[in-house]
């Protein structure tokens, strides 16, 4: 059996494309009202991380932050002393890039395997199995889960050795997030000039630079509405999180760290908990 | 016979495009020898502006800026004053919004129709008919000049009225800017943390936030060599007037006008010449 | 006779220490209610510009922007047509560089000598004679007109030839917007960290980093009421002048530029016509 | 005796007051031989911070970071466990506010009282007592020492609690950095439109922006030559500290981020261990 802890928006959909594709599941969250459709898709509850262990040769971790995995995975209460030794541990979170390298040393003090893979892409594409893994780690170990990725997402892109999966997953959070910011800017600049919101939105969306996941957040910005696939606050978190580790690999990025003071003023505008595509209406003359 | 003013990096190429599908041109260029190949296949040359008027109801201007397309309309020796009435003019040079209106007032005094039709684009897609054309003006002008510009792009976006063509061209250079600038800064960050520049390039190029454009920029990112298609200092032009129009629009890009600075601090550095992307060596911590 | 055109907030000051000093004046003023007061005190009305020009051999101009100063002193009802040969004007508004050279050749075609001195301060120093007078132009004439500075202000900083008062003007207001923004930061800042506002602002105001102009911004930003000595919006205009005049003379300001943004997104938020230093109202997350 | 750990080109200079105006010393520094100085004067050395710490009750620290300050104070070899109870430290590190409020703690769990009291201000106010104490802390035990910073420096501003002086010392750095970036961006704009450059300077710093310390700075960018009085690296982390600091605190500021990475440009271009006022330089087109 296959064990999954963490069943968000992300996590309960990337597990339901393995169970439907034949995996068998034992799965853990910290609300167990969640689970319900997995476990209605016979998915095994179990009652702790721990006995996730007991029962998986392979867990997955999709969980919110760095302190909830460090407490779901080490301690006298997490998995990792559960697993038996050569066993691998994926942990899919978002996390920094130190963390996931210490991550890495803790469970290879158990003998247990680690690889680090965040994944781009959000609700739809998890839901879809769309996402694209970014993996850090050992490659063979890489091949072993290799078809489970496969049924959740549609390409892994191996960066390297442990934590650089979390490396690249900073690196496209980044661009999520100046291309948002760009095209927001763009449009309301078309708008203030007298062009038609509709026909700036799809020209951009037709032309040379529109990145793919704009087309996702066209509805949103088209009724001005911004129901939270990703919310801002989280990206403007990951976003801070980039500029520290900027700092620390001593390398300058203006327009990043400008770009989330941005969203940070959105956010003290009172759009923390909307989509971060809300960027537009904060900075529309309009709002 | 179509009129064609203006033969350098773009305006050649488009020219060469509308001689293949046999349209017959009339031609004329600052320098003349930059008109020899196209001359070579058919197109007859025009000693001046005014002559280009003589012989042609349809116009086409590809030219550097307002101020050469203020010489080459206007005045004693500009061809409107030889354009016949009910003739088109479309002028594809990338200027500001407000000097287009000023050209669609100027030919309707002389009763000649006009379009401003910059296009998105640059050097290759130029070659291989791959250009946006981005239109204001008169629909039915429009449709009349359609055939032709389907033979040197693969797209028309319509605008609306005079000078929102020009318009939405500003907002598709603004993209363009922010959108190299973005990647620039993520691809060094990725880099600073130990990634592997290659693998960072690629994996962004095949994930959600890939503007296609930025794979034409690829190979000068991997070699650190930025032969200009689009020239650096030309883009930090094109956004001043961004910056200008934002202004007078009443709306404020605090991301647009940073980005701006970054390329004037290039500029600055000694890339002017340099294609844009060579934003990326600015802001790369080896250079 | 002394003529003084424009009676605004500052206009209106600084001729008032003309009279107290002992100086007659022939005024003009748009709007003639304006001028009561100094009528009271002795000053003689013109109906017009050019009757200004009839009753003396100095003029001083203190114009809200470069429109007006040019349909005041230039054309048909300009003035400079009824100057006398040799007379010297004074043009104290803030406008820009190349427009003062402007003037200055407008006026050496009549023979008129021209002072571009636009002043450092607002309305207190205005009313307390306390300007800082930036001069460009001939030192000779400047020598003429000091003692009719020195009632006015309490220092004339000569720059060089003419347009070079305008440009250290422009330099002036580009650090007024800067400074007032960086304290409102700073002071916000200090605040989020649980810092008492009174405490945070006095340390800075006599501490190494205070600029005296921020003494009277201080009742300001402890009421958080911003009654309007330079409104925002104006300064913001200076700051897209900066802008202009920064790319024409190549050189890159990142800080600047966002700076006038940060205004900008001010002015959005309904700010245009407070005090510039509201600033620290937009920026502050209690607002 | 007075204990005084930490004698680097601040420390030995306030060390140096305290010893000029009556106070015995008892000092101890990583490296003996910058020392020597405060030796010849009458100052006795201690082998290891616990050294000081058994011969006086107050002891004043002025370490580079947290870590030094963390190494100095506590563990085996750290002085706090070998101060009496009832002793007080004065720590005038620059370190972040939450450090100050872990200090505190740890001092208070062996009932040793504790101050933060960084310093606004460099060398040459170090050596002519001319610093700014800003102070977290107990009140009382803020008097008790009153005098000796009073030998040491020109005001003493209490700021509340502890962690507050810390606090607040991160508010007068940031002033720091982003009035001398403002300064010159304005410098080389002035000097850009062709103004004399000592010119702009001396109106600048007789003018209603001119923040004290810049006269310190003058001759530095006068000569374009940066020998270090606070290298900029140093005060780049400084803001780095900022931007983390004002991330939890939950307040957006996007010049002052930007500014962190102006300063981050300059160091990737090679100036970290000049002077910070080097940023003239690094945004100079001359360079």
């Amino acid at each position: 059996m296959i064990g999954f802890i963490g069943l968000g928006i992300m996590g309960s959909r990337m597990a339901e494309n393995l169970i439907k594709n034949g995996y068998d599941l034992v799965i853990y969250n910290r609300s167990k009202s969640k689970a319900d459709k997995l476990l209605a898709s016979g998915a095994k509850w179990a009652e702790s991380p721990k006995e996730v262990a007991k029962n998986s040769k392979i867990i997955f971790t999709m969980l919110a932050n760095p302190e909830v995995v460090e407490n779901t995975a080490i301690g006298t209460d997490g998995f990792l002393s559960e697993m038996s030794e050569g066993s691998l541990w994926v942990d899919c979170s978002t996390v920094n890039p130190s963390f996931s390298r210490k991550m890495a040393e803790e469970a290879q003090q158990s003998n247990i395997r680690f690889l680090d893979a965040p994944v781009a892409g959000s609700k739809i594409p998890a839901e879809n199995g769309q996402l694209v893994f970014l993996v850090g780690g050992n490659k063979e170990d890489l091949e072993e889960v290799r078809p489970m990725m496969e049924v959740m997402g549609k390409a892994i892109a191996y960066q390297g050795e442990n934590g650089y999966g979390t490396s690249m997953k900073l690196v496209v959070n980044l661009m999520l997030a100046q291309t948002m910011a760009a095209f927001s800017e763009a449009v309301n600049f078309g708008e203030s000039m007298g062009l038609d919101k509709a026909t700036v939105v799809n020209t951009l969306l037709n032309g040379p630079t529109a990145a793919p996941f704009l087309n996702g957040k066209k509805e949103k910005i088209m009724q001005n509405e911004y129901d939270a696939e990703f919310p801002l606050e989280l990206l403007q978190k990951d976003l801070q999180l980039v500029s520290k580790t900027a700092y620390e690999s001593n390398v300058a990025m203006p327009i990043a760290n400008l770009t989330k003071e941005i969203y940070g003023l959105a956010k003290q505008n009172g759009l923390s908990k909307e989509d971060f595509s809300a960027i537009y209406k904060f900075l529309s003359p309009k709002n």
